[in-house]
């Protein structure tokens, strides 16, 4: 085993559990191996209190070369790196601080894992870093607790780069500047309906976002860093560079295992490369995306723990296999929880003309239930075939739960009808009696019904707007721009007449969306032409776009 | 339609907005109805502050008569009871105050709900109460304000038995007395092990529950009201009847409609009854199960709204149907959550042999994570097929998640395999990186590979006990009896000859039953016989079978 990553070592201990008398090898260039990942930006901001809590396991054992010797029954050779593989003779020659060597095997599993990406031109200084090992926490904490970081520059707002801005911000009071290339932050994971949510998140928690702009130059210096983006020049104390990872695969290259079109190594579903005996896992593979088919590189803990496990059953011989992945993950954005599944609206467009979305904002719990709590939906389907493409859903409610919901039925290739005939477990302290989920679902077999939404980041300029709610919801959070038609839904039918006349196609709007759509159903069915807007006024304050009236 | 039920309401509303021509008229014996009967429990608790926040929309509508007249275009005939159907004429003979009328019609749907159970003997008393309607919360709410309510029976420990439990408990400081006629709470939903853990919940909140019995009489009194079940007798000022709900069905028999074996109204995939033009969704209907294929009658808020609006759909000309149902459940008793999906072992056993069960004691969230919390799961499935039959999920942590995935796996007739192969939303905050779901297959395949685990409810009386945890470990949670063999996994490579000898089989127990099924592996590797503590000793306290030693 090449790599003592979080693959590497599931699938070496389960190996030598299902293989006792199999001798397992570890081969780990780093001497601090084997510890949570994906916790290292919880530790800086102070949630979790330092990083030996993420290198022990649940009973408290330190995952060190001696626990994995006699409580997995591996031999781990930390402190050395593979040099090269010999698929002939069998054989790898790795070099530590003691010298060189050479190992036989049998079977030969790279886990090589991914390393940051870096800017062109990124100063190699101790003010510009990555955050991505263990080893990259104590030098900003310990700057962080000595006072010398006021202002950090957080370059990519990605995952970590997320998490750092909040970790920053939020535990040490420092100014933080958030640089994305893409129109709004997680371009990967959200759209544009939902990332604008996560940048009022960030923006209400005194991030600065500057989003749609390229970093042009980084220059550290003896007491600062200066960041130029879109022409404007940023100085702070710290540069961090989040630009997402690269699968580390030299030495699959040097040994002649093929890669994929992504970069990483190309494996079948049983996680065997190109070469026989060869095999790989984990952040340096790339995998089947479930709706588009196509390979996808996903530096995950979740998938990389399965796919070790995975391994060590098809190498102890059993049937097993690494099915195709819906990208499912999750990120805290200070208050606001986000997850996804499947593709963005903008991959699928890429692929499928037909494709849709629709922008729901819905309440996680029942309306009555005291701890009800916002979410926003954002669910992405085909228009012909109705298939559920993927799902966003962001807000201080529960999200990963319908997250991991809709990723069953990608996997199961589930329509609009399936997701919105959705059973759940309901009790009013958990759920509504209809799932968000299936609200979503509804809402799109809206649209496919004629019902249109427009997106809740169309501008409303020029719009006839035309307000369902009761004077109390208007006058608690407007419409902005004022100029709208108000016409509660309860008076809808005996006020229709106002509403007819010079063609106009009406925008409706209320609270979240439900009522709007009712409306739209109505007039249509009487002639007149109206859309609603997209998960309402709710959508629209959550996303900074209109202002709740001061009490 | 008759009955202004959950899906009654529903299906009117959706059939008169997708058929705005059509006359949509419900007929409702009752004068207040459309509230969310779900959250009744907690408005007697306290969680909810009158039942007036049931009967409202999320925008503050009341659903009365002229909401769903002016907002909903439907005709609600409240305070009206529908005496007579005549198919032939396709009339519907209803009475009220004010006489008689016919109504003729042409598609008819009973929504006629279920009413609650009494048991032989109940006497019609104000102090012997059901719990069912919105009218019977007042009652009770009044009495307990005045004080005059110190001491509550209730009868029955299902889904609202619980609840109630709780409400009367928690909020007014009553001594409440639970008598269930099975051996553990919730004997529908849990089986044993995951139903101890529910009994220790409510024993910890001073709940005295009394289980395995039957009441054999109930005696209501001026001042009191004397139960008397297996043997005992019990005093208190109120009993409330909470054994659960039978089908209003009398309507549909009287008008030749078939019911099916569970005593409800059999319809088919379209909520068709046997009766042409009659269709029937709610309370008073059967379904199948999608894991038995047999009917079955669950009164869940969830699976009513879904019918009304799929016959709504149906009675359009639209493709839809009603799929066979999980039956999953959720309930809260006090900080123990609760849900559960399929069968519980108890019901497939009755069906097939190889059916096994195995407990898992996992964390919701990662170890590391400040608020993880204990979740507890019991993994129903078959031993040939390997096909996931049920789950349950027991803990202070995040259950329904757990549940509304596995539900769906159930739908696709998943095995242990997929289960095992789970995908999920995956970030420190929300979940550890291997989900407690999958680690429960985990369980269920080793089982399968030979690593047996003994039920935590088996006696550890005369068993050899084989403890691998740190001698902290143990000091703080002891194996109770204490006649234990004490080796912590790390050494148990080397010391394994203490094990050796006389053909005892090892009863091996960990924290969460993790460690432990490693150390059985090893040791059947060495012929050793042994077999694991399933949930392990942190399931044992959560069921009040062992004692965390004092700080």
């Amino acid at each position: 085993m090449i790599g003592a990553s979080a693959a590497g070592l599931r699938c070496a201990s389960r190996l030598a559990r299902l293989k006792p008398a199999w001798k397992v090898t570890v081969v780990e260039q780093s001497d601090v191996f084997s510890y949570a990942a994906c916790g290292l930006p919880y530790v800086l901001a102070g949630d979790i209190g330092d990083t030996e809590a993420l290198r022990r396991t649940g009973d408290g054992a330190v995952r060190d070369v001696g626990y994995f010797s006699t409580v997995k029954g591996l031999d781990v050779l930390a402190g050395w790196q593979a040099e090269a593989i010999d698929t002939v003779r069998r054989e790898v020659r790795i070099k530590g601080k003691m010298g060189e060597q050479e190992l036989s095997w049998d079977e030969l599993v790279l886990a090589t894992g991914a390393r940051p990406r870096t800017l062109p031109g990124q100063p190699d200084h101790p003010r510009v870093r990555s955050f991505h090992t263990i080893n990259d926490v104590a030098p900003l904490k310990d700057r962080l607790t000595r006072g010398e970081i006021r202002r950090v520059i957080v370059i990519g707002a990605g995952l970590v780069g997320c998490e750092l801005a909040e970790a920053f911000g939020a535990l040490w009071g420092a100014e933080v500047t958030l640089v994305e290339q893409a129109a709004h932050p997680l371009p990967g994971v959200l759209d544009a309906e939902t990332g604008a949510l996560v940048a009022q998140a960030l923006v209400e928690n005194d991030v600065r976002l500057i989003s749609g702009v390229r970093v042009e130059s980084i220059e550290a210096r003896d007491d600062s860093v200066a960041v130029t983006a879109g022409g404007e020049s940023l100085t702070a104390e710290l540069a961090v560079v989040a630009v997402g990872v690269t699968p580390a695969v030299e030495l699959a290259q040097r040994t002649g295992v093929d890669l994929g079109p992504t970069g990483a190594i190309r494996v079948d579903e049983r996680l065997a490369t190109s070469v026989p005996h060869l095999w790989a896992v984990g952040d340096c593979i790339e995998l089947e995306q479930v709706v588009s088919g196509e390979p996808v590189c996903l530096p995950l803990g979740s998938l990389a723990n399965r796919q070790g496990r995975t391994l060590a059953n098809v190498l102890a011989g059993r049937e097993d296999r690494m099915p195709p992945v819906a990208g499912s993950v999750a990120v805290k954005v200070f208050d606001c929880n986000v997850a996804a599944c499947g593709l963005t609206r903008t991959e699928a467009l890429e692929r499928w003309a037909d494709t849709r979305s629709v922008c729901v904002s819905a309440q996680d719990r029942p309306h009555y239930w005291p701890e009800t709590k916002d979410i926003a939906l954002h669910l992405v389907y085909r228009s012909g075939s109705r298939r559920v493409l993927g799902l966003q859903v962001v807000g201080e409610g529960d999200v990963t739960k319908r997250v991991d919901v809709a990723t069953q039925l990608l996997h199961q290739g589930a329509g609009l009808d399936e997701l919105a005939n959705l059973e759940h477990a309901y009790a009013p302290p958990y759920a509504p009696a209809l799932d968000p989920l299936a609200v979503a679902a509804f809402a799109a077999q809206n649209i496919e019904d004629g019902i249109e939404a427009c997106s809740p980041e169309e501008s409303f300029e020029g719009a006839r707007v035309l307000d369902v709610r009761h004077p109390e919801e208007r006058k608690a959070r407007p419409v902005p721009g004022g100029k709208t038609t108000e016409i509660p839904l309860a008076e809808i039918r005996q006020r229709v007449d106002e509403l007819n006349g010079d063609g106009v196609t009406w925008l409706v709007t209320c609270e979240r969306g439900t009522r709007s759509a009712e409306a739209v159903r109505f007039l249509e069915s009487r002639g007149i032409s109206a859309r609603y807007l997209g998960g309402g006024m709710r959508w629209q304050i959550l996303a900074g776009k209109a202002t709740p009236a001061k009490d």
